[in-house]
């Protein structure tokens, strides 16, 4: 039986995942792809703190001893950030190396460049564990929707956020609160920037456009909005009107064009992406003949990550047994094309705090008919001689939510806590 | 660009679907296989029935038009059934041609032999839409898991059933008001056999082990219970406990061995599959590494189906592209064991009648203490001086199970009305 060597790039979580899972099922892996698989190769910073493989598998500290070794035929990118694995993969492929990567960033940012690298060299890149851990989202859309359209792709792709929402949704916590506890039980990084400005997901939507849509995006070709203004009453108004709050990334064929965007969301309480919870995640694609499928899994974690990569190793190793290494992962190709604003069209929470006296509700009122937008559901509380006014609007376009807020801001009164997209 | 000719057996709602599809998806699939799909003949029973497509395509009432086309390089077969789907596919397969087909019952049953003759004729023989319509779960399971050990896949695979259990269970209705409202609606056949006594779920739930565990199971390896027995009694006394009765898929992994079982199951109300309504079906996918997945989508219909084979159309022309077609569809291979019954255990519930008599209660109690059973749940009810007793009892295995059947039958007084398994 042919045996394929590889090289690891990093041994953290998820690359001691991927060599545990080698290791374990090696006969079933033998039986799928008809070769045996072993890492021959690790990069690591520390040897001296890997001691417990250091018998198995060689560690070395120097890049060129895995990427220039003529033996390994796939190379596995886990150590993470844009440099240097940019280059780390680059070097690879020029060197004629199938590379296997989770690096949503890198890929999200330079993704094209790296693929035409690929292809260039007649290599394999792969990077189902770039989106959504554990899920085989990528493979699947490509895969199994290469003859349908996708009009939607949607979804909970961040397990950090969806963790601390569903905390302050089922506890009533403030985001702090929730957040110090995502730390303390290690679901939030100390430094937890990247996931609750939204940013993390918003990578991994530009890859699933990119699948389900053909389109390159870029990070400032669309809003992200976090969690880190969300409020703890907001939370609970959205659950009296029958709602929990996700973080949802939303990419959605309107017209010609494509809209895109990551931004807390109203999702009904009977809606599949209602009950998600905690870390995991959940990827819904709407297809014009399939209609609604969803996709739900651990969003994290080093054995779910692990697996996602293992699934590319085996797909590169089965690639290298009929040799048809170089094909595109995913090779479907359109403009993008921004969706007409007038055209985005969603009900709207609008969370709004003025002065609780006579002729407020009035001046509210009266910039709702000035921009022909109306009300589905409304509720005032009040405290301390303030008016805190809850609203759930019929559907409004992109135009008209940027007249409202416009307006609003024109008008000293009238605070505008938050505006969040409500899904049906 | 590479032209690949399409043979098309049968022209109902699936195939009617798959002739628009690829119409209506040209462009993609050429964006992404490389190649345009062209649908030439069809073969149907009653041409004149088909006036509205005799333009675009040959409609033929002779198999041979079809097997014997040297310029065929697929078929597709969609007239069901075993015979003669069975020996249309077989001189397709020895005349070279791929074969795709969405048939459960053969596929099932003849799987290996067909695989097998595929396999030496180096053609592609697929069958993804034959399980769960268009969710993409037998690909998924190959290319995602290839390298994780699946111990368990379980889920909702019949449309029909889910759909008279979705309203048996919310408006109150007995099975045969649910199924006449079903047949009505045409979400079941006239002839609901197959559907309500489980066999389509468990050819299904055969497949679906094929591919997790590598196993060839018949229809004679493991207990297949229907819902056509279930009362409305049970399915509201199963709610005030806090669960539905869905018809579940298990296929579980248990010591060295497998096991599988298609029956009606009680879900709490809070698992992943209690939310999977109507004619939706979900296969929820538990690996060692990664977890619990769940995959959700429509069980059935024209056009989801339809996609699920044009899935494999695109796959095998991407193959034909490479010249890599005859790999097998899924290649795990692995030994049949049942489980041993000592070690399947899982809680019941237990649907009992007898006579509201001193020292009934007591006589079931010895009953479950002597088999060393314990109740987790009781409730008891009355009508026409009979005693309804329903419980939820602590982990039991199939021993127990059955010897506490044996126990109860001896008994004249007792009568077991249902005994359902409990997921957890």
């Amino acid at each position: 039986m042919k045996k394929i060597e590889v090289g690891l790039l990093g041994l953290g979580t998820v690359g001691s995942g991927v060599l545990q899972m080698i290791r374990n099922n090696e006969d079933k892996v033998a039986n799928v792809t008809g070769s045996t698989l072993e890492v021959k190769k690790v990069l690591v910073k520390h040897p001296e703190r890997h001691q417990d493989v250091q018998q198995t598998v060689k560690l070395t500290t120097e890049i060129n001893d895995i990427v220039n070794d003529p033996d390994l035929q796939i190379v596995v990118e886990l150590i993470g950030g844009i440099h240097p694995a940019k280059e780390y993969i680059e070097t690879a492929l020029r060197n004629h190396k199938n590379v296997v990567t989770a690096n949503k960033d890198l890929i999200a940012t330079y993704g094209p460049e790296l693929v035409k690298l690929a292809h260039d060299n007649h290599c394999d890149l792969m990077y189902e564990a770039s989106v959504a851990g554990g899920i085989p989202i990528l493979r699947t859309i490509t895969n199994s929707f290469s003859a349908d359209k996708i009009t939607e792709v949607k979804g909970i792709v961040n397990g950090t956020t969806n963790y601390i929402l569903t905390q302050m949704g089922q506890r009533g916590w403030s985001y702090e609160q929730a957040l110090t506890e995502a730390q303390k039980l290690g679901f939030a990084e100390a430094d937890p920037t990247n996931d609750v400005t939204g940013k993390d997901a918003a990578y991994k939507m530009i890859i699933l456009s990119q699948f389900a849509f053909g389109t390159q995006l870029g990070l400032n070709d669309f809003a992200v909005t976090g969690i880190d203004n969300l409020s703890a009453f907001d939370v609970h108004q959205a659950s009296q009107f029958g709602y929990v709050i996700k973080l949802v990334g939303i990419a959605r064929v309107i017209e010609d064009g494509v809209f895109v965007e990551v931004a807390p969301t109203l999702v009904p309480n009977d809606h599949p992406l209602a009950t998600i919870n905690n870390e995991y995640n959940a990827v819904m694609v709407t297809g014009q003949a399939v209609g609604d499928t969803l996709f739900y899994g651990p969003g994290a974690g080093g054995l779910p990550t692990a697996n996602s990569v293992l699934s590319d190793i085996t797909s590169v190793t089965k690639n290298l047994v009929l040799k048809t290494n170089g094909n595109f992962f995913n090779n479907y190709q359109r403009r993008y094309i921004p969706a007409p604003a007038d055209e985005v069209i969603y009900p709207y929470f609008l969370s709004i705090t003025m002065p609780d006296v006579p002729g407020q509700m009035l001046k509210l009122t009266q910039i709702m008919t000035d921009i022909d937008a109306s009300f589905s559901q409304i509720t005032q509380t009040e405290a301390d001689g303030m008016a805190h006014v809850v609203i759930i609007t019929h559907g409004m376009n992109e135009n008209q939510l940027q007249e409202f807020k416009n307006r609003v801001k024109d008008d000293s009164t009238i605070k505008l806590g938050a505006a969040y997209k409500v899904l049906k």
